[in-house]
């Protein structure tokens, strides 16, 4: 819960507005708003374990509260688990997140109709590369393999040019011949993300491929780049303080 | 929900104590108390599919919430489901119950321990017979298979008479020469329940067992000893308002 509560304070401070805003967790929301287990119960119903075993690979060694799990993720699909925003209408839902998260939505996809619901819709969002390259895994446990929002700005620049992965050439004479590789620097990957001005990443690109651009100029870009949006983005975090996480915690009318 | 509140209906009819008894349906209550659901997810965490296939017969064609539902079952043995009458106590389990729910607390008995809490106790009660007798089934769909609580003695008479299971011989001599028995005799079982009177339970065994008492006697018998019975319990649930009932699923503490 401690971890949900700060994970939502990142959320929040990324610019979302109280007033269109309604954040809850399952944990917490569920023993406060009948409406989300009765929808739960309908979707559990509509599901064997046949069928869950056959989208997610359970086993017969799994817990059962993992095999009814799936159900909990559906559920906020129904705009009724929302009473107090919605009323009893049936509004339409789009869902928006990473590819792992596809399997519960294609599941609720074939629930929502029979409950007389409309199917959700989904925008599946890219991975952002680890530090160590596409190969590699971003793990919360292996410090170096990200980048934080709560990294200070020397941590940003140390992490970048220790860690990241290069797409450049072993030597600077070989890299000023053949050039650098953009599609698997990971500096580069950073800049996709973060660097809003197109035409001056599709410069950075291809001096990078002709070899103008060395690895080391490569990573300065990134770290130039992202130090600010996460120093701006920590200066946000810290207006939102408990307080402010509990006000879009709270059931209430939205006024959008 | 409707049927749910008709039943508690007749159970607070009874006799039990607004000051020491609260009444809550899953469904519900679900919705109104976090912790009531955060145990049934540490529940759920501690029993596989496989175990609950070997206590409950489930099959892969099963739909995952039933799957899932035997925790929902269990947790309320845990007193942390009901924070405002016992706080963050650990209070032992008494569970009254018929023979058919035995299985969902050993499960709970097993889990208990592994979650800190003590071994829920548990009580069986007997079934009633059926009106047609042991072998058969009290069913709601079949109307004579039982004496309801919403029967008018003038129908108690009439379900008796015609429908009650005698363990009387054919006729009325070989009835008088051999003696019926009782321990397949409907309204003799009956009276096992509802005759507080011991001694004189006895007397009408001993009579029936020697032929004296006749079918038709002990079927009378049974009629002026129910008739009384559920007109009272009939007066009793006339003050059960919806009023009284939402008082007894209110969350509060109990005075006991």
């Amino acid at each position: 819960m401690k971890m949900a509560r700060e994970n939502a304070k990142d959320i929040i401070a990324m610019g979302f507005d109280l007033n269109k805003t309604f954040i809850f967790h399952d944990f917490d929301f569920m023993g406060k708003c009948p409406s989300f287990y009765q929808n739960i119960i309908r979707i559990q119903k509509c599901v064997t374990f046949n069928q869950a075993k056959g989208i997610f690979g359970f086993t017969d060694s799994d817990p059962i509260g993992k095999i009814g799990f799936p159900a909990v993720q559906a559920a906020p699909c129904l705009s009724t688990c929302f009473p107090f925003i919605f009323g009893d209408k049936k509004v339409n839902c789009l869902i928006p997140c990473a590819i792992d998260q596809d399997p519960y939505f294609r599941m609720t996809r074939d629930v929502c109709p029979r409950l007389g619901f409309p199917k959700p819709a989904l925008i599946h969002s890219t991975f952002f590369p680890a530090l160590q390259g596409a190969k590699s895994k971003m793990s919360a446990s292996e410090l170096n393999s990200a980048i934080f929002l709560t990294d200070t700005p020397k941590k940003i620049k140390d992490k970048i040019n220790k860690h990241a992965f290069s797409g450049g050439k072993p030597t600077l004479e070989e890299h000023r011949a053949k050039g650098g590789d953009p599609d698997i620097d990971v500096p580069f990957q950073l800049l996709q993300f973060f660097l809003e001005d197109d035409a001056r990443l599709e410069e950075i690109r291809v001096a990078y491929t002709k070899g103008e651009l060395l690895s080391g100029e490569m990573k300065k870009i990134a770290i130039e780049t992202l130090q600010p949006i996460v120093a701006e983005h920590q200066a946000r975090r810290k207006d939102v303080t408990d307080q402010v996480l509990d006000e879009f915690l709270s059931l209430r009318k939205l006024t959008c």
